[in-house]
């Protein structure tokens, strides 16, 4: 049986007899204590345990498309190659040289036959083999010294790593319950059409219940023109009456295309299983308003190449999210994937990565502004939101506040965390685990 | 009887049995320690035990003449809102939302309505009480979660908050003390002419100090044209040979300036009660030099139309200077007030608001930079000499050195602080209190 | 029999029972743990048990020819005054008034008749006596408060400092054995032609262990033009098959250059004791590629007015380092000084000083670019590699890797480094001390 990872059961708290107060008196349907989010303390351990510990989302395959192409992903002092190997597989590598320590590949992107040190041109192969480390001692043995590796594994077009050696063991189940949605999608075919680095001055955690809820929805107006705010609320919820008319066109939105998407045979019934396994993860297929094809202002298609082969402009969103570091929405004429990476107490990376058929021509089949502009102004709103969020919850007067209905995805995320922290996923899971059985 | 304030009771080393070394070894007459200016441990003690737990100085009332006029107060982590209410009261707030802990108004000043939080709407009354709270599960109480409160008092037109639940308790004292001589200026119902940010690398204590002491003001020579730098000599202590002929000048124009005063029925004498209680203070009203009625370099006035009724251009200057963060000086013509804001161990924001008459007309009554230029540059000589002080202390070749005689005001602001941090101060004062017994 | 400083023997664990595991665990022939490269605590105990223990280079005396002249050397919170007093001795003061504790001096260079503090005018002689306190009691004594000296050394127009009350006594010998291979380049007596301030994103022990080798100089294309590569490679080494062209030319020129070192009695043995005492050090004269005279890009002359008067410009170059910041290169028209300086953790400053002959005429015998060219590009391209090693080893996946043959200089850096630790140098050194006799 599966059990906590080993970095995780290695990290200087878990396991121990007493756990932090914050950890054990963390009351239901609250955001957290101050210190989870402002401490120097805390985020270590959430670099530690949870970032060093869990499958994290690194790239899109699409980003690596032929052997030698790599990304870098960094965070806080860590950094790793997520790299296309000369057999075609993706490979992970710490970007650490082995002789001493340089930093071997410095650009977030790139291709390359062969990864060099700049330092003292010590060369490894794109498999992380030591091939060449001139002027050594007779007795030197190159097999002794391959670049650190990094597990990794492909979802549909998706690279998760973990850098623990007892990854969490959930990974293919959910990739069993994911790949239906997403494999229509031909993600893996696809072409980053734009890359967008974005440092919001909040702690990570802030980042991401920032986005499970719409609750705050109000200050996106450019996306609400095909993002429906319903998201969030559920039927047995009074709705709020200025949601009233908007409730009625997502209903029928969501009526005609279910049988569209019955008709194609794509899944869309909604699967959440946000706290209560290793690897927490929701999705769904949900309509859109207006046009109801894309997330631009008026629901049209922002790219007439569509990135599947099903024929139908109009399919929604199939959106999912997975703890602890990304979330994504994908149209039939583009895919939109968001990774978080924790780089100070204070300071959050979300990378947003647009993607569309890779024979998609720019000015042609698509123009980058219109592709992009609602996301867009949608991160910065985001952004400005994450750090008001950030410096009030600084003040010693922040008091952990309640949680509504619509945040319910929050409240998950929270105790997600919580309960990752205290060593409390298993997988596995145990029988008596009442919302354990997902199918 | 009053006792310590509760959040200096509550503050991790107030009151314990060992208090550390140096609060117990604070030599007498001499500069501090280094930990006090430079290290992290003494800033969050200041922050907790001096800013949080003593009154300090917000804002002048003519900064927020109207209902909903407000500005924010941010010291530290700390972030209060000052804002005057629907009924005309001043009242102050936590600017911390209570839902998720956003902070509420991030402007340095502005007037608003309602206080509504950017993140979900969460409106609140300029009484801090929560009116609106959208999308709420049907038990959730409004009441609840009201702006968390911080105790204000205006005193002669200057607004004064305090973050403890229990403050110190003599501020009614000091009130009955300063109000007469204040009072003839008519400070509420100024306006600001202009107010500028300062961001000095040197401990708020350091920036204290500096003002405690003309033994410095050689590196002024603008305020030196009316500024009498006798400033802080006794009658008793020998002047410097240089000083003569200052001296001479000032035992003039104070004698003529007394026989004014007393005409016009204006208090006059000092009044310094600067170590010996919880909020320790000094006021008096003094001389100029030169044409002796404002802060020019010829000493006429800067603003032709007066901020006082009684007629009378050539007053001096109504000084004044509360520990820990204030102090001002009041001409006939306009009003000069200063606000000590610790940012950091090594940062303190030093903001200087020049009020005038609100009938006043910029262009024909005054002109701004004539008003302005001599406590602009002043304040930048006093930047510079404050980094200088900081960068020195925080070399460990540095030893605490002593005070010459008329740098006694430092000294009993030092005074002060230690017996604020070992929990001396009283209200009442004991009786056996030597210097406790100001009437 | 002279121990271990006083400044070290005081610091917080050396000479403690139980040093810490990373001390007792070092690795021979391996970089060191990350700790000691990236962490607050280590930087600490460099400051203190490293530059505030042992001599360090501060300036060139044809920094400060005339009396009045001045450098200040900044490290960490520390700042020091090496000034030329009035009798034309080097001394060197904390720059730290004894007053407030204001910094004194501010610029990194200059020239002064008395130290005046800019606070309150306190005035110093260059000798650090203090002249002048205005305003003080009757009973001040200024003998005081004389400015806090640091001791000082010069060999050969070098300059070197010690914060410690007890210093390292060998300098005495190491200046016997360096001043033969300096004084015939009269560095007292030359002029600085230029002095450029580079901060290096790295740790200060990388900028050394980064110069204690040649196994990078691939990475200095400029420099190889004349300088051997076969530096570091012992005559007992397989020679990589790429260096054997060059190694045959070194030993062509040194061939020839011993003869002419020998007919000018120029001592130019290698000798090195690196981390056997307390003061390491190594010095050699070397030979020089393409026309053997200069750092210059064919190896002719950079300033065609020698810096010595032995009539030779074919001289190659004496180099010298010395453990813990120094290293320098004298060729017979100019000499260059390096010193290193640690601003933080990850921050180092190179200062690189190029000295030529006194009467020397910028324009006439020597073009600044061209003198200055190719070690102004070779620091840029060390500090690139400085900031990748520091990057690097900053995360959890570094491990100490192993030092080539060549790399045998940076092993011996980290065994003085790791020994000046734990307080095991001693002068003069132990008789069973295998590698102790240095003559």
């Amino acid at each position: 049986m599966s059990q906590l990872p080993a970095a995780a059961a290695n990290a200087p708290s878990i396991g121990d007899p007493a756990p932090p107060p914050e950890l054990v008196h963390r009351v239901s349907g609250q955001s957290l204590p101050a210190p989870f989010y402002v401490s120097d303390e805390w985020f270590t351990r959430d670099i530690d345990e949870i970032f060093s510990a869990h499958w994290i989302f690194a790239a899109a395959e699409a980003e690596i498309p032929e052997p030698g192409d790599f990304v870098t992903v960094t965070f806080a002092t860590r950094s790793i190659i997520v790299i296309r190997d000369d057999a075609n597989e993706v490979r992970a590598h710490h970007n650490v040289c082995r002789h001493r320590g340089a930093r071997l590949l410095t650009e977030p992107a790139g291709s390359t036959g062969t990864i060099v040190c700049r330092y003292h041109s010590w060369t490894y192969g794109t498999d992380g083999n030591l091939t060449y480390a001139d002027a050594q001692a007779p007795d030197f043995d190159k097999t002794c010294f391959s670049l650190r590796p990094v597990r990794v594994r492909t979802i549909a077009g998706l690279v998760f790593i973990c850098l623990a050696d007892q990854p969490p063991a959930d990974l293919d189940d959910l990739a069993d319950i994911v790949e239906p949605y997403l494999r229509p999608h031909d993600l893996a075919n696809a072409k980053v059409a734009r890359q967008t680095d974005l440092v919001e001055n909040g702690n990570w955690k802030l980042v991401m219940e920032n986005n499970r809820e719409c609750y705050h929805c109000g200050g996106h107006p450019e996306l609400l023109n095909v993002f429906f705010p319903t998201w969030g609320y559920s039927d047995t919820d009074a709705i709020p009456p200025r949601l009233g008319p908007v409730m009625s066109r997502y209903r029928q939105a969501t009526e005609e295309l279910v049988s569209v998407w019955d008709r194609l045979g794509l899944p869309h019934k909604r699967i959440a299983q946000l706290d209560t396994r290793p690897t927490g993860f929701h999705i769904e297929r949900e309509a859109m308003d207006l046009a109801g094809e894309s997330f631009t202002l008026d629901g049209t298609l922002a790219c007439t190449r569509l990135l599947t082969d099903l024929g139908e402009a109009r399919l929604g969103r199939v959106s999912m999210h997975m703890q602890p570091n990304m979330w994504l929405h994908i149209t039939s004429d583009h895919g939109l994937l968001f990774s978080v990476i924790p780089l100070a107490p204070d300071k959050t990376l979300v990378r947003t990565t647009w993607l569309v058929h890779r024979d998609a021509v720019e000015g042609v089949d698509y123009d980058l502004d219109r592709l992009t502009s609602v996301w867009d102004v949608t991160n910065r709103q985001d952004a400005d939101l994450v750090e008001l969020a950030h410096s009030g919850i600084a003040s010693p007067a922040y008091v952990p506040g309640p949680y509504g209905p619509s945040e319910f995805q929050v409240e998950a995320f929270v105790n997600w965390y919580v309960r990752a922290l205290r060593g409390e996923h298993t997988w596995p899971q145990a029988a008596e685990d009442p919302d354990g059985s997902h199918r």
